[in-house]
């Protein structure tokens, strides 16, 4: 129990992940439109995030990334919401509830593949025990995952249920960790150390004025650009450069939150322009690859409890939508390049250990090809 | 712990399930194929079936069914599936891989809607722990519930672990127990006691031979039909006699195996047509309900070690699919039936009864309507 | 020309499709919610069917139905849309639009196979010619079909513009002619004379009040249960009897109609059900089955030309949506046996005849089986 | 008639898309594998490309492109083949029976959105007029389209059939041309002239040894990157930069062929590739915009006569796959960039005129950002 405590201890006040710069830090702006004042995911009104990062001895790296749309009573208050799946090679749960009825009843979770019953449960748990819903019986938590497995003991499942109600609880606006910390602390992108990374964007007035937020969990592969740059190839690391290697195989999970009045339908079309985002840094979406967009709307909130036959709402007309495809995209690969570069390197399960992205070569790179503010 | 034991006992020889009549044995004869042998599920050869049950005090009502695609080693040995959801308002998990892999990896668990998670880790627990399974970091478990929250303390979350493994531990061919059984201790069909049920149709030869076994838990409602006689009308007991009542809601889940050799596209074309035998029972998937269908072949399996680049395998022409369609959908709606005619009269939590349907009036209507053979 | 004159007044005036009787004419009730008025799509308030039947010589038997949704201009004022398919052997055109906007924009045509195109260009033809498109440069025909190749020479695509401008052109509220006609004209359903059918139902108003229609082309096969009576058994007719025939195979186009506030997602929902009314006249949707559901709603207009940006709208709650699901089944099933009984025996092509659903039989065996009111 | 003859001879003997270069000539090396021979889809053997170029006076800018998985009888030896909408606001014809079928049994034809059916009743009138086909009277043509409605007068539907059948004769094996061709003719691309594009590439043994071609219709906007290098932005053109302009409204059309044994499953995962590759020039599929992906792979071919109840097949093993998505990935960016500097500058109806990408200011810029080999 010592040790626990230790370790939460750790995450509230040690979270190393400060300490780095991100792209935009670094001289690296990508995409045309302006970011919301923190450029995170939190830029959207009412949207906390919480994480616990854990790390334990040699074995584990692992934790819990929790994306809260807002900080009322999310089941009585469920909001639109859709899910985009780019390569199904993962264990989400909580799809089809989603895609059925259009919206999200409990906070998103990310964490490691065998981590998802877990952390599943213990959002049960947290909705079960909130006040108002004493007589709730039906609940679809939304957990997502990537495979941590390299550096962390991913078999041990070393996240329990004080993590996750742990991560809800300290959820808050604001800056967003970044790198190896929640759901991130053991994860592995374009053979560099990943994890979790964020940006937005937030329209301009003509534009609709509206922000997009986006929150990555990055766990994948391909052959990394860099705004464009052939970071991968100039730095000799990338995906099949041998052989059928299986360093682009892993996960990207994708969280697009906006204060746009989307329905479903149109969240489901931002969420799938997360994937192109993605594929802007040289992700390919590989066999083994888990890559899922959850995309979320705070504008309208869907009452639980029907209080008439109908309701009344207003939603963006689908010829509005356009530039909030644009902030999408922009934000998810931002959101990745910032986990990289946020990342720190790591020794973990088995003696592995990932290199971050080393900055100094990535400048130089960056540099050469004209691409350094 | 007594007490636990004693339940696994009851199970293993106290299910008291067989002790009414299946629909054929009422004389109730659905369809115009042949049966398989058993009539069951587990006609399709390999496929095996293990059910705990847990009835605890006044409000445990809840349990655990499994089904084996093969009783070789599932992760190293996957089967073709696919998954097709009628009505997403459930919380099925692994929906996402199966359908981009086209393959399942673990038996196929089915369980209460609030203990998902824990079957689920449970199925971790079994896989990692297999042989063979050493190095496995990840899985893919698949599991589906209906909500049994009417008779049984759901909240309660009383599934645990041991329940789950014991379910796979005791999974044999052979005659599958019905009505209130494993996961289908608790659950309501039609404003009467349901279950678990199964039924499995044999094409002659000149149809290709092949043995199509359907397994369902049933907990939704409608327009109760029993081989297209108005049962529910005579009864006087349908949705939405009187204004808009919940009792169409709840879910079903139906799990389809065969031995055709068919691939993952053909299992999700015969999966949908497991909802028109689900619609021939009057269920009309309102928009509470869970309809998921999850349908394997045991014809081909997919080795998890790919020994080459490519395999080879045989497959059905599309041409000669039609008659495994007509066989779907009469497996599915008789094992429905069976669910109903197998479950008895059973109280549960908060002093919820709910009775079985009336053998005596429900075949005094099938006479009536020229339907008792 | 001459020829086609004398087509259009028999048409117009000799359509003889009136001259049967519907099912419930007949005796045949099913279901338990009321009918509309009508028992028919057009009771949908605003909705607008037109049909043209070609019947020339020994070879032609084919035609176009066209319902419009409402006699404004569709481009301008597009209706919520959504296209189920239950199984895609078929050459439905307009599918991705309908389903990436969730809007339809021109009539819905149904007609045969081969004249698809000819019916598309045809409606490009009328929308482009009507007051304020004169800047229209877009345009998603929806048209469906089902293969009359049977009964029609449909090598000869005798289905030509101008009989889809006059199906368009004579559309109107009002009874729907059933039957031989339309794109009914020589389809078989069940090995019996199909053709088009229609039926609708009006909710109580505790349960919204709302209207439903369906209208279909029936051209598909299986084992016939005409109100859950085994009628194709009974007659000894019903598909793979002897063999892997292709009886089962044919189509069936549904077209379902509300004035309920339902966005795309519900409608996909409503869509869905149809189905499931399709499976209850032993349907089976075999595999060369081309089995469509466009479903709308009248309630709401998405005006082309986008006003602001965003725009205000009044939808049904998730929850108040089974009745309307229970509405589409009980109204498709009663369509498809419309089409069955107002049918007329028909010969063709090649010398080919189909008998149409023999009604002395029929009412002896609905008797037999306790089911004529 | 004259005119039309001349019309045909400018075609083929006059085509200047081959003047322009394409961009490995230029010096713009996009990716890490290497291409096929001739860096066109004809690459992937057997796959045929014909193509006519309307241009008539000033208002005609439009054509057809014709591409063949094989030239044996396809209706007869269908090849496996998948669909996938990266944004559905298109009017592509065929989708859901290639979806549920697996195969596509017609040449992929391309032109203008309001020639869809035109070009539909082509098709149809060369398989049926096809030695073999004299029984066929049901057939999936596959016909995508983009709209040039702003150089072409496109309601005046120039596309004739002859036109089809021209571009089908004329389907030849070899190099493609690419700009301002076929149903390229017309098209806008980041507001510089799009058109045809095509390139490919061939896995090392390795890595299977398999070859990919795509062949692009570019209609569409965004912020161009070429190669990574922000060339919009360089250029001061591209979407949103001063209001919610349409200039990222357009479409997409790619066709993805391969001789890797993959089934529709497999092939549809391909498909989805190829929006990734889009991405990669800074296309965000727009809401207006219609970016579909058809995939054929030309290893299997699927009889239309089932000789037997089964088949034997080979197919790629999942874990396989990866390199072939990065191989899509690069060849769809290649071709849409080939498309772009292969295309010159047009004037059409109405006066309108899209200038061409200005090759030595790109060339500047690619230089700028070290990007030209």
């Amino acid at each position: 129990m010592m040790k626990r405590n230790l370790l939460i201890l750790l995450v509230l006040f040690a979270t190393p992940a400060f300490a780095q710069q991100r792209a935009r830090e670094l001289g690296i702006k990508i995409g045309v439109l302006p970011t919301g004042s923190l450029n995170a995911i939190t830029d959207v009104g009412g949207v906390k995030v919480g994480q616990v990062t854990l790390r334990e001895g040699a074995d584990v790296r692992t934790g819990v990334t929790a994306i809260m749309p807002h900080d009322g009573n999310l089941f009585q208050q469920k909001v639109p919401a859709a899910i985009y799946i780019g390569n199904g090679f993962g264990k989400l749960t909580g799809y089809s509830q989603v895609e059925e009825l259009g919206t999200i009843e409990t906070p998103i979770l990310l964490t490691n593949t065998l981590s998802v019953p877990t952390v599943a449960d213990a959002i049960i748990d947290w909705t079960l025990g909130q006040q108002g819903n004493e007589n709730v019986r039906s609940l679809n938590p939304v957990v997502g995952e990537t495979n941590d497995g390299f550096l962390n003991d991913i078999r041990g499942r070393h996240v329990r249920k004080e993590h996750v109600l742990n991560a809800l609880a300290q959820a808050q606006n604001g800056p967003v960790a970044e790198g190896n910390v929640g759901a991130g602390t053991g994860t592995v992108c374009f053979n560099f150390k990943g994890g979790i990374g964020t940006a937005s964007r937030k329209l301009p007035a003509n534009l609709g004025g509206y922000t997009v937020g986006v929150l990555v969990q990055t766990n994948f592969g391909g052959v990394l650009k860099v705004n464009g740059v052939p970071v991968g190839e100039e730095l000799g690391k990338f995906a099949f450069k041998e052989s059928l290697d299986k360093t682009s195989d892993g996960s990207c999970m994708m969280v697009v939150a906006t204060d746009a009045p989307l329905d479903a339908r149109n969240l489901k079309r931002l969420a799938k322009r997360a994937i192109m985002g993605l594929a802007q840094t040289g992700g390919i979406a590989s066999n083994g690859s888990g890559d899922y967009v959850i995309a979320f709307s705070t504008a309208n909130r869907m009452l639980h409890e029907m209080p008439e036959r109908t309701f009344g709402a207003t939603y963006l007309h689908n010829d509005a939508i356009s530039p909030l495809f644009l902030a999408v995209i922009e934000s998810t690969e931002e959101a990745i390049i910032n986990s990289l570069v946020m990342a720190q390197t790591s020794e973990g399960t088995q003696g592995h250990k990932v290199e971050e992205l080393p900055k100094e070569q990535l400048l130089e790179i960056m540099k050469k090809y004209g691409r350094l503010k």
